[in-house]
């Protein structure tokens, strides 16, 4: 019985969580500066607290880094510096460089890195959660996580493979709704939304109801998309294509940080007025 | 019955002579400086070759203008200095901003405009093209093209309308077939395409070829596509959304420029090659 250490059980940790207990492991977290919300999403669970990082470190044989982008690195960092020697997988949406500086930093300290990324929304039922592997010792994170409801899969024997899948995965999916609803904004402050979403509906019966759900859909967890965003157009960059649309598409979710935690879905109205917020009179303009 | 000139009869330039002619019109061209392609289309449809521009601005009441959009205000020029005094239709792919400098310009001239956009392939049969026009003398065009194949739609009374739809729903359409050839080639590069290809079928059964075709689809008309790119990415900014997305793909059509004139449609990996010409060796780069 491997025991392993989520840092930290958010939404989406929470999902880690189960898969791995469904898979026979001894899951642990610490509740050091962590919020109410989430002592409550892990004690619903039954995870054991072990209250401090090196607490958890000492424990546990395996740690797993599930958390926003930007923090991704200072996670690994104050893992190293609480003394962690096991398995350490950052599942987290980075680019393959990113995760080819944690896997650096990590077994500069002895520890060993697997590479991850999650595609599919926490996941509750099996078939609608993947959790991507790459990297040489990528089948002992498999074993932790083999009983679902998270399906893990490996991809190959490269740190960076797993990160660059979730990358171009959600660089479409998080580019499309983003520059979606930058073009319905456009129309919308020229006076020609209706007309637009008319003739997209032609082309393809659904399209604009679809596309209205996809932004409705992201805008309270835009605050942590703007960071993916720039991880995605540096993984671009790195294969020598143009940064510019995941740069645009960062734009777009930094003007909508003030949804998050937003207990119900903003209206499309509210999330094109907050992209237009900056934008320039155009009566005055002309 | 109306006379009216077409610059040029290109492909699209036919579909609107064709409309111009079922509609009661006398359609005319000028066959100066213009490629034996376009000779060709327009013999074989019986249009009046009125051999120099200057010809054509005398014996027309109406022109209309059919290029690229990065030759829309030169066209607009050579119309001005050749003494036209008539009603001038300009339905290209160009900026709100860009039919305003047109608008100014033939005015000061004594040309009356009427801005237009093109939504759709050329026309052969009803219910596929759309011709949208704004501007105080629309009407006057719609007339012209009263009676299909292509559809045409009076937007409403302001210069800039017909153009912010053509540009808002180009911007989709172009700007998602750029992004995600980008994508493709971004995990070509990784060795993730499959893997990424089966996750996005997974997600929505047959995205894969949908993604595909329209890449494959465009190849040929990137030449064109370039400038139009810039004029959307102009459009969004004037609204005071991001210009980046639109900026980046104007990069991934102006690579696949030497497929103008193909005969077949490339091959994706043909296409995910080109795009990758500029690519860094990725080992080197490790």
């Amino acid at each position: 019985m491997k025991s392993i250490g989520i840092l930290h059980p958010g939404e989406m940790g929470i999902s880690v969580a189960v898969t791995a207990k469904n898979s026979g492991c001894c899951v642990y977290w610490c509740s050091q500066n962590r919020s109410i919300q989430t002592r409550n999403r892990a004690d619903s669970l039954g995870l054991k607290d072990l209250n401090t990082l090196e607490e958890l470190c000492r424990t546990c044989e395996v740690l797993v880094s599930v958390c926003p982008p930007h923090a991704a690195i200072e996670q690994a960092d104050a893992v190293i510096a609480a003394g962690f020697t096991g398995l350490y997988a950052d599942i987290n949406a980075i680019a393959p460089a990113t995760a080819r500086e944690l896997n650096r930093r990590l077994s500069d300290a002895g520890i060993t890195f697997v590479d991850g990324g999650i595609i599919g929304l926490p996941a509750t039922v099996a078939g609608t959660t993947w959790l991507y592997l790459s990297g040489p010792d990528a089948e002992q994170i498999a074993k932790c996580f083999s009983k679902g409801p998270m399906e893990a899969v490996i991809l190959g024997s490269e740190i960076g493979q797993a990160s660059g899948l979730k990358m171009c995965f959600a660089a479409n999916s998080k580019g499309t709704a983003a520059m979606q609803s930058a073009i319905l904004a456009t129309a919308e402050s020229m006076g020609v939304r209706d007309a637009l979403e008319k003739q997209w509906d032609i082309y393809t019966p659904g399209f604009t109801e679809k596309s209205h759900a996809r932004i409705r859909q992201v805008a309270s967890k835009s605050w942590r998309f703007t960071g993916e965003m720039h991880e995605i157009a540096a993984t671009l960059a790195a294969s020598g294509l143009p940064p510019e649309f995941h740069q645009g598409a960062a734009d777009i979710y930094s003007r909508q940080e003030s949804f998050k935690n937003v207990t119900s879905e903003p209206s499309l109205e509210e999330i094109l007025n907050k992209l237009l917020e900056k934008s320039p009179d155009k009566h005055s303009e002309q």
